[in-house]
């Protein structure tokens, strides 16, 4: 016996009974029992240098982080958690001193594990490796439809209104590593009324927003003066010059949730509004191709690029 | 647009239509129909310079090998593939002179694709990435148990015949790069007779069959005599001076089938072998703890280390 194995016993010992588990952790397949619902399921990488620095941030959070990631993933399809499984590849050396692989090992499942609890998540199964390369982190999380469906990014129609579930902008001075994903708020608001789009915000919001548009074939306008604006972009915006407005615009993983629906829903979730911090800021518009505006103060009406985050290829 | 979101756009042109995909690669997840039976999921991280060495085989069979891999740990329960997620983290400068990122993911997706549509199973979503370090692929595959159920580790009984799907050794050579998952043997064995504890041989023949044994709290004796030593084996033995035997029982990744059942069962099974290469190596024993023996042809006992491939930790 010896490092990989030992650490996957631990971990054995670490996963409790779960009625959606009917095979944990310790074979060639973790076994589910099969969701009554349409099955949800979507995976996301975060690496060392690129969706933290390990050296700064420490096992813990960028566990947590991985796994935030993925559960905004499903926020913004409105599913229920259904399980996870977690593949590591683990840096032969740690850039933290004093720190083992197996330590860091330990700090990430704790970082992960603390929020797959507090979302009633079971961890089934997943993958232990060790190079000489930095941290990667892949999460793949499944889910359950909710009994009233799920929403796409394809659903926009022309007239919609568009809504933000938060304050936007210099997540990178911490909100990245340490938001709560929307899981919750996405249930909330698809009780109270039929949301006909919505994607989370982690390449950015126009860049988000801008994935809807082209999934439903129709263009946007937003109200530069009704998009919310985080004090951490204000923070941000005197270190880089850049205005709050564009941070909040166009800063990647703020993990909050981009959502339309129709007029008549949305005054109505105004009036009795699920969950705090909802914002309408602008409407669908029919015009193709698929066009995002900024509409300024003074009515005056500019294109806004939908630039974002996305890895150079 | 740029690279990633080209890619991506790349890569749902690709996606054809399939009855388990609800909504395919493109949104926040992915949505399939509920399996009817079990669900089963397992995941793999294979990382160059540990897994494969990407300069020397390229990105088609590095993907190739990270699909096939995952493919073996569902035959390994005897399951159905129904769905795979594939992340990436992609080198931004390739081992491989003149091959760029993107080139070099659209040979890791050939790779993969090619072995998926030969095992009928969707590719539904996904995560690509690119940063300064080597390539990781990791691989998320999802099955249904089979109408018969599903076979764990930790079935084996005393007395059971513990079989092996194929010769062992060497895979190093090439095998491990090339095998075809056992996918279709496994369920064929399975509509053959009632197995009890199955797992595949991706750590070598004497670690993963001590896994059987742990799980299953049971010991075993395999018989020098009747391993099946591949040819690669051999060739290997030339060069490093162990002997093929010890080729056959620790090297790792032959991705081969190791199975136990009742022994009229066993004896049923040979009498009409569902699948070639089909060979009884030993038989499991009641003591405890868990030990695995080496029979000798002249009928001596002695006892075989569980070792073969980890990783440091």
């Amino acid at each position: 016996m010896n490092g990989e194995f030992e650490y996957i016993a631990w971990l054995c010992e670490r996963t409790r009974p779960d009625p959606r588990m009917l095979l944990g952790p310790g074979d060639d397949a973790a076994v589910l029992r099969p969701p009554q619902r349409a099955l949800l399921a979507t995976t996301d990488m975060l690496m060392d240098g690129v969706d933290f620095h390990l050296a700064e941030v420490g096992g813990v959070r960028a566990g947590r982080k991985a796994l935030a990631a993925n559960l905004s993933d499903l926020a913004a399809m409105a599913a229920h958690p259904y399980a996870a499984l977690v593949s590591l590849a683990l840096p032969q050396h740690p850039p933290i001193p004093g720190l083992s692989t197996r330590q860091l090992a330990e700090e990430i499942d704790t970082g992960i594990r603390t929020l797959a609890e507090a979302f009633d998540l079971p961890i089934v199964g997943g993958d232990t490796n060790s190079w000489a390369a930095p941290l990667a982190i892949n999460i793949t999380l499944l889910g359950e439809a909710d009994e009233r469906g799920y929403v796409t990014r394809g659903g926009a129609q022309a007239g919609d209104w568009i809504f933000v579930t938060g304050p936007l902008g210099g997540s990178i001075l911490g909100k990245h590593l340490d938001f709560v994903p929307r899981v919750r708020e996405a249930l909330a608001l698809l009780a109270a009324a039929p949301l006909h789009a919505m994607c989370d915000i982690s390449d950015g919001l126009a860049a988000d927003l801008f994935h809807i548009l082209e999934q439903s074939r129709c263009s946007a306008v937003l109200r530069a003066q009704d998009i919310p604006i985080a004090p951490a972009a204000v923070t941000l915006s005197q270190q880089t010059g850049r205005s709050p407005l564009e941070h909040a615009l166009q800063d990647g993983e703020d993990f909050e949730l981009i959502f339309t629906l129709a007029p008549d829903q949305a005054q109505r979730l105004l009036d009795h509004p699920p969950i705090p911090h909802l914002t309408p800021i602008g409407v669908c518009l029919p015009d193709l191709p698929p066009t995002l505006w900024l509409e300024l103060p003074d009515g005056r009406r500019q294109p806004l690029p939908p630039r974002g985050w996305s890895h150079p290829m």
